[in-house]
């Protein structure tokens, strides 16, 4: 269908596609976790500074119900904490921090942003990031660590320590 | 809570975050098109080379009408397009190719892969991606144009071309 085939590569030991399963795979492990629209947004709000449970309900849209659920779900995986606070005169409450998990999911919840800005926002991007110490464009890419921009077809893949191989390579299913 | 907060900063626009909407939220809008674990998977087998119906089916687990379903909300939304093919002695059908749309949604689905393969791998990532040509480990990075390399406490936000502010701003909900 075309020279240059818009798919990466494998190593040998991947060659055949039908002969591993992707089970295991770590992109779907992170969607299964967080790939909801309202853990998103409630992550969303977290990196916009929210804390508080009605600051989640206020600037997501979300209802109460669900952001007590999903709040409770990402402290539960470990994304975000609770950490006890107290207004004057008013009774012991709990407000939801980032941990480190709940940080480094700025990455993916940013290339989905830039991924919009492109493809879904014909008026125009509604906010844009810019690096605060030298004001700078944010952009996500990826690249390897020689610094080289990648595409898809410049990409390799080859099994990792986590690997696992159907019982059968050649009946592959 | 913190001398250094978790969070982006706000141009003077933006400082009251009650003030404005983030309806229009290009992460959001991307969410809600290719949030689905069901797409998600099935970008990855795009990426990994499947164009045919039979081996998106065999290659995600997923149900040929969930596959059938999904591959065309991938097709109708720009993200993959039909192309005719026809096997010796067979009939002519359909295969499914990544537009520039869908290949670009690269970057979003191996930072959440590189997310997954950090915080939920404890085995290690089932597939390590390395760059083709110089053998260097692939990453995702947020960075600005400048290269340097940020996290969400170094980001500012300010309102982009296609802002919409909440018809007052006086009163925030």
């Amino acid at each position: 269908m075309s020279d240059t085939p818009d798919r990466v590569r494998f190593t040998t030991a991947l060659h055949d596609r039908d002969a591993w399963s992707a089970a295991a795979c770590s992109m779907d492990r992170a969607v299964k976790l967080i790939g909801k629209r309202s853990n998103m947004l409630l992550l969303r709000e977290a990196y916009y500074g929210s804390t508080r449970f009605d600051e989640f309900v206020r600037r997501t849209g979300l209802s109460e119900p669900v952001v007590a659920n999903e709040l409770r779900h990402l402290v539960e995986e470990g994304l975000l904490t609770r950490v006890p606070y107290q207004d004057a005169g008013d009774r012991e409450r709990l407000a939801y921090r980032l941990t480190d998990m709940g940080r480094d999911a700025f990455v993916p919840v940013v290339a989905l942003m830039q991924w919009g800005d492109k493809w879904l926002a014909p008026e125009g991007p509604p906010v844009e990031l810019s690096h605060s110490a030298c004001g700078s464009a944010v952009t996500v890419s990826v690249r390897c660590t020689e610094g080289h921009d990648l595409t898809v077809r410049d990409v390799t893949v080859r099994p990792g320590r986590g690997a696992t191989r159907r019982a059968s390579t050649t009946s592959p299913h």
